[in-house]
């Protein structure tokens, strides 16, 4: 049984704590807000809690050996050094920190203090996601063209961070965890209409050793929910559109065959232009739309949590993983103040 | 009664021969294709059509007023030339020349010679972007946030040149003719899979001087085809889906309310988080579908190109809107070729 | 404050004790279940409630006004006219009864006792029937040709009752609350695959007097889910799919135009085939999906029963709805088991 | 080589003209129509034709083997009878004769003069009802639950016939070709809405021996265009929706599993509602989309109907075929004008 504490209830720390109470390795001892009312809430919850206001009566509390940090991303730094200090397991809400000297830190802490950190990148514990990955580990797929997301929706405006770290973290963790590629340098263009100094709308572009390239579209202005993204391959190509509820990854047997390369790649004549027809054509054979679970993904993770605790096993979803997300934001960011300037990561 | 000639009877030439010969105001007069059964087709479809396989006999011929070009774009600018100095009125494939320098130069003869350049980018003739047009103009939408196409499919593929120039000039064309404003930079990130040295993925921004940013994802190797445009404003927005059959424009009235822009723009404090919902709010009301009308794009320019000849009325998809697309692809090609470096149009 | 009991924590009680449950003026004070561990977990979630495993306990306590019976439907009959005996409201879960004789009954026993009954046909409160009511209060569909619904899906099988007795309540109970027509005569098809003796699929037909048509396709063998109704009149015409998020209600400003109706109900001649297309025309103009509220139907419900005892009013969904949907039922199944005959309701 | 004749030159006939006239087996000899406009285009379309106003005209020259009749059904008879009397091969539009009785007269004739009669139910060469074919023969669905095809739209009114003759000829036709089984009786409804006495509006219940059941929703108010049959089975599913450009075939790995079906048979008990879960459970897979051909299904047709002449083979969709449609149209109109009484095929 490992006791567990949680700092913060606003949006998402309801379902942290929800998740963990229902796990049989945890106990959720106790929860801090500043806010009474959502304190209150809490307690009226778990009415078996112990409830803080300030988190560092929760941090250096001994009936607990892991905290799950749900605030705002500017506190987590501070938050976390304190719990690690005091012998805790992190739970750490994403973004992992503000800059990838925060993360570095923390992670040579932990490694310090022998703990572990967790960055709650959910979506990779949803089943669309790991079952891509098994396709994808397949090589069904063959060799890997591009990468496209679009995240974009109508809100939600965050105060103190652009539609980057809104949005882009769910789409840098998703990407890293299912190809096994890094991406060398990132490119972003994008626009503010508030004058918040808070990007709202966002282009990213990565670029990859071999001619790979990633895209995202992150944006707090469409009329419309869009949560597609499109892996396409040599062999097979893959669309997953999230918002779908019964068929949320699509692979289609769907491809470009070259006949004759080095034909293709001679120089142009004027009656060249018809050869064309002959040494490219386009396959088109079946679709299909694997099942996908449906569990609810915190559950799962919070559950990997407390076994990677009890089992001394170091989670892949990391300090590491939570820093290199934090890398692309931060060059993402450069990018986007340098008018787009290819920004190494 | 317009005599005209139609150069080039490849994928698209035929569509062009079939629309003018549907006109009153004209009379289809030679075809000319250096293919002979395409030739043969020509003449089998239309018996009463002089066949050329030399351009230069078409051109030169004194039976005609008026001489379409469907051919690569690399063969435009000699085509046209001789075209003009033979006295012709021009309907010219997209995209109008392959620099900016042939285009100057065309526009500059065509006016020397009292002759009239039209340059067919059939999507503008479409019921779609006419209807979105008119929204544009009754500024339903409001101010303008940003604009956004995407252009994807499988293939095809085209020899002589990339995606950009094959998908691009639809998109740049209609986003001209949509807003009443000049793109100052493009910057533009692209891969290409096939050793050809012709991008078949590309990511393209423009800029513009208020903060407006477009962007166009134009694609070859997308297992699915995507045709949809998000023009969004800070009263409606408006989705564009061309692939819909029914329902291919929905105008959302739906957007962001800011109650207090300064209180939102100071610094960040601890806990100011929770205030961001006090600030801003969402606007969600209902959606609307305008009828669109189908007439057949191409046979509502083709009446627009004899109507301009004959009222010596210039059109407004003239040699200089032409040129506006080609120095955008240009700005595009230049762009790729530096690492999406911020290229001036 | 009313004191309320819940009799049955099975599959809807849940949603029943916590919509009620959150209602400033109803105290939830007991819930029921014969199953030892449904009733652990009624008690868990609302630990302050008093916990009974016999009905009668409950409805025979003191401290309570009103009873929600959310049981399977054939204890409905028994456990109502208990409760009302015992001088408690109802709030009754669909179908109301067994048959129309029950119904009756206790609609009678409930009007001598001056007490109130509310039949749960939860869709009646969600914000898309709603919204459809309004508009055809309005008027604006005209005067309506026909109703169409499909509700299909796989499974829930329930053990004790057909896909009519299970689907169906949901379809009439909509209609009759969305027009104002009173269906005559049922027919009905269908057929069961496990030998069950409980159709699995079904089609129902319900004939007006003024040749207006319902027909409704309920099944628990479609590997998909549908939720569409059509409702079509000779202005304009409606859709709405349940299952959309965000245009629930589609209205199509489309119909049929009879330009001379004397001289198209001429008997034939040989070459009247081609003059129709003179007679009848097809109008296409705009679609416009109105925004529907997307507040929880079984809170407002809740509430609305409420209200209804506070004030003495009377539910527009009362004992005589409930009558009404069990008399259709009882006629589909009269009809189905008559191999479709016209069966009157 | 084939000559050929073509009767009625106004919707359809156009196509039958121009797919035949593209077969390498056939030479498009003569049209009919006594429409002079209609005539005056087929013979500027086709210079080559001999063209005449009078059918008898057509019927009786000696330089055809083969006649398409392409008029309204209520013609079909007095042509077709004509045509094979003076020995020529019959291609003729569905539905086939207006009554059985005529339909069976000319089978008689045609078996007797040795010549062939095919009904143009072009549907069956359509890649989509190909491919269901082979998966229906396959027997991947397993054992037949249902049939169940909606085919609705605004208009096309026609002058002569009702919906039902109008479309059902479509599905009725793809079925008996789908599923080998014969339907015994047919209930049908359905209701009109302009005086004419031709039902605008039907549905049409298919009983077969086994339990087994179709029914087909045929309509020409509805405001939207739906193309859909599910096809439901012990061990899969299908869906066809015609309007999918892409993915027009789905194949669902969804059932029902019942692992106790005496226990499921017994009669009611109080307490045996929770006990179904245990008894019955839903199987959800995989779904797949099989690529569908898109060749023009006309063409398919024009050419198995010049095969079947050239190699005295029996075509699939012979006068029988047309007879069985024809009989369960005439049943359908039988149990509509009865109040939808059980009426036997």
């Amino acid at each position: 049984m490992i006791n567990l504490g949680i700092i913060g209830y606003g949006y998402w720390g309801p379902n942290v704590a929800r998740n963990f109470n229902l796990c049989k390795d945890a106990h959720l001892a106790s929860i801090c807000d500043f806010d009474e009312s959502r304190l209150r809430l809490a307690k009226s919850t778990y009415p078996f809690i112990k409830g803080y206001s300030d988190p560092k009566d929760l941090i250096t509390s001994d009936d607990i050996q892991a905290v799950a940090i749900v605030t705002p991303v500017f506190t987590h730094y501070e938050l976390a050094k304190a719990a690690l200090e005091n012998g805790k397991h992190i739970f750490m809400e994403k973004p992992f920190t503000s800059n990838a000297g925060q993360a570095e830190e923390l992670i040579n802490l932990a490694h310090k203090k022998g703990l572990l950190i967790m960055v709650d990148h959910t979506f990779l514990f949803t089943g669309a996601v790991k079952k891509i990955r098994e396709i994808l580990d397949s090589q069904e797929l063959g060799s890997l063209f591009f990468y496209d997301s679009t995240r974009v929706n109508l809100g939600l405006f965050q105060h103190d961070i652009n539609v980057v770290w809104d949005l882009a973290p769910h789409d840098f963790s998703i990407m890293n965890y299912l190809i096994n590629k890094n991406p060398v340098t990132i490119s972003a263009h994008g626009t503010e209409h508030f004058g918040t100094g808070l990007e709202d709308v966002a282009y990213i572009a990565a670029h990859f050793d071999n001619g790979f390239i990633a895209h995202f579209h992150c944006n707090w202005l469409s009329p419309v929910k869009i949560r597609k993204t499109l892996i396409s391959g040599d062999k097979k190509m893959l669309v997953w559109d999230d918002l779908e509820s019964d068929e949320k990854i699509k692979i289609y047997d769907r491809g470009v065959e070259f006949r004759n390369r080095e034909e293709i790649q001679k120089p142009l004549s004027k009656n060249r232009e018809r050869i064309r027809e002959l040494l490219v054509s386009y396959r088109s054979g079946d679709m299909y739309a694997p099942r996908v679970r449906d569990t609810e993904a915190l559950k799962v993770e919070a559950e990997y949590f407390l076994d990677c605790i009890k089992n001394r096993v170091h989670p892949f979803n990391d300090g590491e993983a939570g820093l290199k997300v934090v890398r692309m934001l931060e060059a993402t960011d450069k990018s986007l103040k340098n008018g787009g300037e290819k920004t190494k990561i």
